[in-house]
């Protein structure tokens, strides 16, 4: 079976390259079993068979530093979640039909990071979920049923958010009720992008309007993750959101990605843009590995689906893996792990940047906390696309034992997204690799 | 907060009973930080601690026997399960983006439970998202979008599959691509129950058609849970497969709930029906409670999926969920968790149908397995509904250590779903407390 799908960035494909005997046999195993729609990372999959801190470690021994897991946040089998899991599921594992103390720790936990008004947490098992829920209240809420996007976002793979998520691929059809905008990237299009971004959701809710759509909501991954890592400027967002709401819908702000401290000066990404979302929806890092997701929301926003449609989902709120998301915040605050984020990240953003002196390909660099991103640029003699060669950098890594991927409308964007505890010594080596395969790619 | 939702069966209506002081501050939590959305199950709410098998203990050490679990269907905090998951979490947790074995176990180990045309396995973190990836999957393969389902029916919680689980209430709507049938109810209206569901299936595929829709699939519970569970005659769903068919639809088999075991005879409800269908989609007690769900399916039905939309989902067969799942097929084989589910499902149905001779209330008895109902009915002189009366049993038994809910479209048909680790003498205790909890409630 060869599947050749251009749209899933820095995936698999067969043929291109030379595989082990041990490789070969289990993608053969994992095509016959999984079937056609699963994708594997790397001209070379990777086996891993241990994890531990910023480390993944193959059958032979061999490790790789993981700069690329925003689940594992704290790292691979972080000590204090194994526990907080291990315990759990070894005393009680059942859902939110009955009083249990630790959904409640959670939520008191959760909403103490953000500002009073969002007073509920709500669960769901992953962050297509969180997204579809935030749906579900937003149309109940508002009594319409538009949405509005950035071009090249990713919000989940439920039937109805993946007609909100273009980067799956044109196989996957836009739903008649969705607008899509231009992704705020000032370093693209020059200044004043909190008036052009104001200016374009106006026109998709005009747009929506005279197509006798009722806007629902705006829904933004708060540093744009798919859309490139769009960090600046701070604060960009605020007529956006009043553009939404003075049409009737509601602002969700999709911290799936920038959310749990990542962006080292704040707990979430809408935090550093000034804004109070009427949804803030919560997934990866959320338990370090354990699948559990959710939503903070205000009283108001969802009174009336709580109150008509209710909510149960079997396995969301989960014993164990509140106890997961419980450790989670805990280490979070206990070690500093935000501070970490801003200073290594910091760092991180520095080295990368100074390696523009070095190779022409590297375009614009950018981040936030740790969470940075670098365009690569192919110049016409090279007679390759940027894409491929930004392909050709994140797999020259990858056979030197580091770990990265990429994004963007053209794949030429290298996301660059450790765990949150990297060190600068993890940044040295890092940047040394980087550096090794932009000049083995460019050469 | 008061919430008053007569459309969730078995829920906590606050005012009805006293409470503890204990009770009334956790609820007063949950409200405050849960918000309106969340129910709770009983008129005095239970909080529990531990778990241990069939038991289920609250902070005063009080025991309570689980006769409403099919999430850890081999038994709170298995051994087998939790060693797993303490072993694998303390390893390594990653996602199908990377080779692993354990995927490929699970995979192989659920194959071989259905025939050698379901050849792939997709996996979920919930059972909504499995019926959402089912009908995603329908789409593409059929060109429809029409859907057909039990006019009882539940199928998960996400916004496109909330619109076809009327069970969800009237505030959340149908879709306008959605027709309902009549369960098929041999016991309540006569014999031919096969010949009649498949001429209701083809009427509402012919009124799909009449509204220009495609259909797409028949998708239904294979024992009709939220129906009353229709375990009679087995092999009334063939003609109405047929039609589907017939019409270029496709049939999922839902086996969230009577799957794994749980009908005794099979490993799947659709199985004692002698049809093959499509796609079966899979959740609850996947991982007897670690999150994970999935589906099963032909190549050819997911082929043009697979290539053009692919597939991920992050959490969704991530290492230790996969190792849950492991074991409990282990177990299920080891243990002979079938057998017992049969023998004790056999011996479960007598006594509760014995019941009959003592209570007149008591209406038609049924079952597959250790899955069994009882349908309520109240007589006019006791100027109380049957769903009224039912409730009025189910919370006595509560107040007497003994879990169970109740079902149907009048919340009148008592619905027992144990563990299936039940032994006979749990049965004795079982039966022991309904006929006690009849009593009272009927005197």
């Amino acid at each position: 079976m060869t599947i050749v799908d251009m749209s899933s960035v820095n995936a698999f494909i067969p043929g291109r390259a030379e595989l082990t005997a041990h490789q070969a046999s289990m993608i053969e195993q994992r095509d016959r079993l999984l079937g056609p729609a699963y994708r594997l990372m790397y001209q070379k999959p990777l086996h891993f068979v241990r994890g531990e801190g910023v480390w993944l470690y193959d059958p032979d021994g061999r490790r790789y530093l993981d700069t690329y897991n925003n689940v594992v946040s704290l790292g691979h089998c972080h000590p204090d979640v194994v526990e907080a899991i291990t315990k759990q599921v070894a005393t009680l594992c059942t859902n939110t039909r009955y009083l249990h103390e630790t959904i409640l720790e959670l939520a008191d936990g959760l909403l103490s990071t953000v500002s009073g008004d969002l007073s509920h947490m709500m669960l769901t098992c992953s962050g297509s979920e969180a997204n579809d829920l935030a749906y579900r209240i937003a149309k109940v809420r508002t009594g319409g049923t538009g949405i509005i996007i950035t071009e090249t976002a990713y919000h989940g793979i439920t039937d109805t958010v993946s007609q909100f998520s273009p980067t799956l691929g044109e196989a996957v059809p836009l739903g008649a009720h969705v607008r899509t905008v231009k992704a705020p990237a000032a370093y693209r299009s020059g200044p004043n992008v909190a008036d052009r971004f104001r200016r374009d959701v106006e026109a998709a809710i005009a747009d929506l309007k005279r197509h006798g759509i009722k806007p629902a909501m705006l829904i933004v991954d708060s540093i744009f993750t798919s859309d490139g890592i769009l960090p600046e400027e701070p604060g960009f967002l605020k007529g956006a959101v009043e553009a939404i709401r003075d049409a009737g819908g509601i602002f969700v702000a999709d911290e799936v990605q920038p959310g749990f401290g990542r962006t080292g000066n704040h707990m979430w990404g809408f935090q550093r843009h000034g804004v109070d979302p009427d949804i803030v929806t919560l997934g990866k890092p959320m338990g370090n590995g354990q699948p559990i997701a959710g939503l903070l929301t205000r009283h108001d926003v969802v009174e009336k689906f709580g109150r008509s449609s209710r909510y149960f989902n079997t396995f969301a709120g989960n014993t164990v893996s509140c106890a997961a998301a419980v450790a989670v915040l805990q280490v979070i605050r206990r070690d500093k792990i935000m501070d970490n984020a801003r200073e290594v990240g910091a760092y991180l953003l520095e080295k990368v940047s100074a390696l523009r002196s070095r190779h022409e390909c590297m375009g614009h660099v950018r981040g936030a906390g740790l969470f940075v991103a670098a365009d690569i640029n192919a110049e016409k003699a090279m007679q390759i696309s940027s894409g491929a060669l930004t392909a050709s950098v994140v797999n020259a890594m990858r056979d030197d034992g580091v770990l990265i991927s990429a994004c963007g409308e053209d794949h030429n964007i290298l996301k660059i997204r450790p765990p949150l505890i990297f060190t600068r010594d993890n940044v040295d080596h890092f940047v040394e690799v980087l550096d090794k395969a932009l000049e083995a790619s460019t050469r």
